[in-house]
């Protein structure tokens, strides 16, 4: 039976990993861990895996390592993450601290204990920074520029990954994983908060419905959080050591896009109104990513259309 | 009168810095912060220079901002590091937070106190990591390989740098910094340790030295400390914010060189054995960099060549 260690096991991902997990029908057994694990994910229940979650800060050496040892996974699914750029600026050491060196800690744990197991490292889009037009769609051997402390500590923990593997001939495969979308996922992202405006409007009988937005004219690269699990298990299964792939859809959408599909989901009106708070100083008009890389050393390919992930956005919230 | 506030004071190159900074004749105040300042360094005395010691420890941070706040420096000098590679694979987090995180903990008080200064960051050659030969000599908008957690963290620092400049217009200059030599450098450093070995031999009435080296064929650009100090006054001075430079000699000596030069200086044979434990795993043949744009921008260039340089080391072993 293959053991799963995942770290951040309380977040979105997470729950759609286990899913993913669970319907592949083998049995698995996973420990989930996590600062802090809710009742909600406490009831999760996945007939095919044997579950079990920890409270655990990834920050404390000596807790995750007996942890690790205890468990002994075959892989490790780090998908912990202090992942607001925002919160970066507020908190650079915190998320260094909570990106850079958790990752350190797990690498080390590994090393020094002899743990036999395959590591997926995830990083982000986030990492690629200011690009050109003419650079998209992203290949993974461009030349980075991260602007921001959490695009940082993502290239850092990436630099150090290839350190571990060439050193000490770690295990451990590399994502940069494009903006998710898809059920569950935090009100603090543009998707869902578009989705939760709308449907309350909805919910109060309301026909034109008007809706707080950033600048919605950026393009980016939105992919289905069931694609992304689906390609976490594809590099899992057939990755190839030390190396770095994208995880994105492939297809450029503007937040526009997204606000027109969502007013055809809901059937309703919506009129786009820019909060200044919701404004980002400094963005990227394009982001898009090629997926090239992954599709040739895994098979891997997306299947969710961008319609038919915002319907789950919006099924999950009305139901 | 500038004041300078400068981390690592109790180092080699603080040594050199506040020497030069006494030579300009100019009345100057510094404030050197160290883990721990031995009575040897609180004993330095510098006629120009109003001089204080302060024991702290650069990743707490209420601690450095009272100090930084109090002291409100025009120059911050940032000499403190974890530098060792060796270690940096024994102890990869706290060569992480050594380097790192200290820096980001001097970007966010200077940033949260509006404090008006300079800051001059340090860098090292060992960012370039596994380079070709035809990329010989280094520039510095070369891609990056580090190889190793030290090399990493330095890489992350700069990354960090550029961030502050242009997100909080920060006033920083980074260097990446070749191999240093002179008096007073420690003995885990090849040079020192080869004058040291041949100095005990001299001493003894040896006239046919045996010398224990590592791999003596690599070659590296050794740059004197006085050099690298001048160099930081000249960036300093006219450095451009936000800019990154070598600084180097631009000359490669392989370490059979020094030996040879060493052996003329104390006018001995010396016999080298290579001693496993002194050679490192993997090691760049050769590692020389270009101080092109540092000339550039600053006017400044390297006066020692090495032959004087390891006079001066063996000068301070004899006296």
């Amino acid at each position: 039976m293959k053991k799963y260690l995942i770290t951040g096991a309380g977040g979105f991902v997470a729950y759609h990993f286990l899913k993913h997990l669970n319907a592949l029908g083998e049995r698995a057994e996973v420990l989930g861990l996590d600062l802090k694990i809710s009742q909600n994910v406490r009831d999760y229940s996945f007939e095919n895996v044997k579950l079990q979650f920890l409270e655990i800060n990834l920050l404390e050496y000596r807790a995750l390592e007996i942890a690790m040892v205890s468990f002994n996974p075959h892989y490790i699914v780090h998908l912990a993450s202090f992942s607001s750029v925002g919160k970066s600026w507020e908190m650079p050491l915190e998320s260094f601290l909570n990106n850079t060196n958790i990752f350190l800690n797990i690498a080390e744990i590994v090393r020094h204990n002899g743990i036999k197991c395959r590591i997926l490292s995830i990083g982000s889009s986030e990492e690629y920074g200011n690009v050109k037009e003419s650079d998209i769609p992203l290949k993974e051997d461009m030349l980075l520029h991260p602007g921001n402390p959490y695009a940082v500590a993502r290239v850092s923990q990436e630099m150090l990954s290839k350190c571990y593997v060439e050193a000490y001939r770690l295990d451990i495969l590399l994502t940069r994983s494009f903006n998710h979308v898809g059920a569950m996922q935090r009100l603090d992202f543009a998707i869902p908060s578009f989705a939760k405006q709308i449907s309350d409007g909805v919910k109060q009988g309301q026909k034109e419905i008007k809706l707080f937005t950033g600048n919605i004219s950026v393009i980016r690269d939105f992919i289905d959080v069931r694609d992304v699990v689906s390609a976490y298990f594809a590099l899992l299964e057939k990755g190839k050591t030390g190396e770095l792939y994208n995880v994105c859809s492939g297809k450029g959408h503007s937040l526009e896009d997204v606000v027109c599909m969502l007013s055809k989901i809901f059937d309703v009106q919506v009129l786009t109104e820019t909060d200044p708070k919701r404004v980002r100083p400094v963005d990227n008009k394009v982001i898009v990513g090629s997926f090239e890389k992954l599709k040739e050393h895994t098979g891997w390919q997306p299947k969710f259309k961008l319609e038919e992930s915002l319907k789950a956005v919006v099924d999950s919230m009305l139901h």
